[in-house]
């Protein structure tokens, strides 16, 4: 996407200090396409555990969702939708067996995390991200962000889970 | 186990003031099957993620550990053994096939967390638990814990590992 004169720059600094994102909203002309950019929020693998997955198929992975504060206690107290501030970051890493557990157990059973694959991120910002239900959404590869025509799909794949505020992961207790 | 007048029972306050265990000793002639009795430690849901694994067979579950700060620095430094005060916290869940996101993904590929099993956790104390490696192992169903002749095989289980200081989860970065 090109960078025009519509385009601001914020830096948003949230709530615990740690996190700092820059952030530019779409052009007009790309409302259900905005271009999410933000850094890699500071901190984010210290944040607490929503719940973990695994996915197979291509993705072939586990995964874990964390939460920041905000994000935290929204799901803790049922509160929906997640206010501005909220950010989700979902970890993933390559679904390995595990040989040396396989041992103990007796069996080919235990699968763990092997190398990560890729992180994204869900920021809720309901002025800026207006279009796409109050999320940016971004992914990083090896610390690279995908860019805007990779991000397009992300908030209509979010629709089905609109009454949950786009959000799929549950907290696991 | 019988409860024997060899038995102590002292009151650790951990480090952070938010945790508290009765540990009981074992007695002289079972040394290694001692009784690991504490408490859950408070706040452990907090913790940071260490790693995310899956069991298949009769665990058939996701699961996430999590630790300490003491127990965070540990791993993150790289240094072994864990000093005294490090708890490992096993979380684990029924793994469950999602519906919701095999939709959106289009194939059979999805699976989350449902209920709780149970959670485990390893806690070490090198003079308490000298007999076992240094670490108490405990394990709660629905809150209750399981008692010290299920917890008798934990430690044989965790020998081939002592490379590490007797803990399989490696940190997911």
């Amino acid at each position: 996407m090109k960078l025009t004169r519509y385009m601001l720059v914020a830096v948003v600094v949230l709530a615990g200090g740690a996190a700092y994102m820059s952030v530019a909203p779409a052009d007009a002309d790309q409302a259900t396409a905005p271009d999410f950019h933000f850094e890699i929020p500071a901190g984010y693998r210290d944040w607490r555990l929503i719940s973990v997955a695994h996915e197979e198929g291509n993705l072939n992975d586990l995964r874990a969702v964390l939460g920041n504060d905000i994000a935290i206690k929204s799901y803790r107290e049922g509160k929906l939708p997640f206010p501005d501030g909220a950010i989700l970051a979902r970890l993933a890493w390559t679904y390995v067996p595990s040989e040396e557990n396989n041992k103990v157990f007796g069996r080919h059973q235990s699968f763990v995390a092997g190398d990560a694959t890729n992180i994204q991120f869900m920021v809720k910002d309901s002025a800026k991200y207006a279009a796409t239900g109050g999320w940016g959404f971004a992914q990083f590869n090896d610390g690279k962000p995908v860019d805007a025509a990779g991000l397009s799909g992300c908030y209509a794949c979010h629709v089905p889970v609109k009454a949950r505020d786009f959000v799929f992961t549950r907290y696991a207790p």
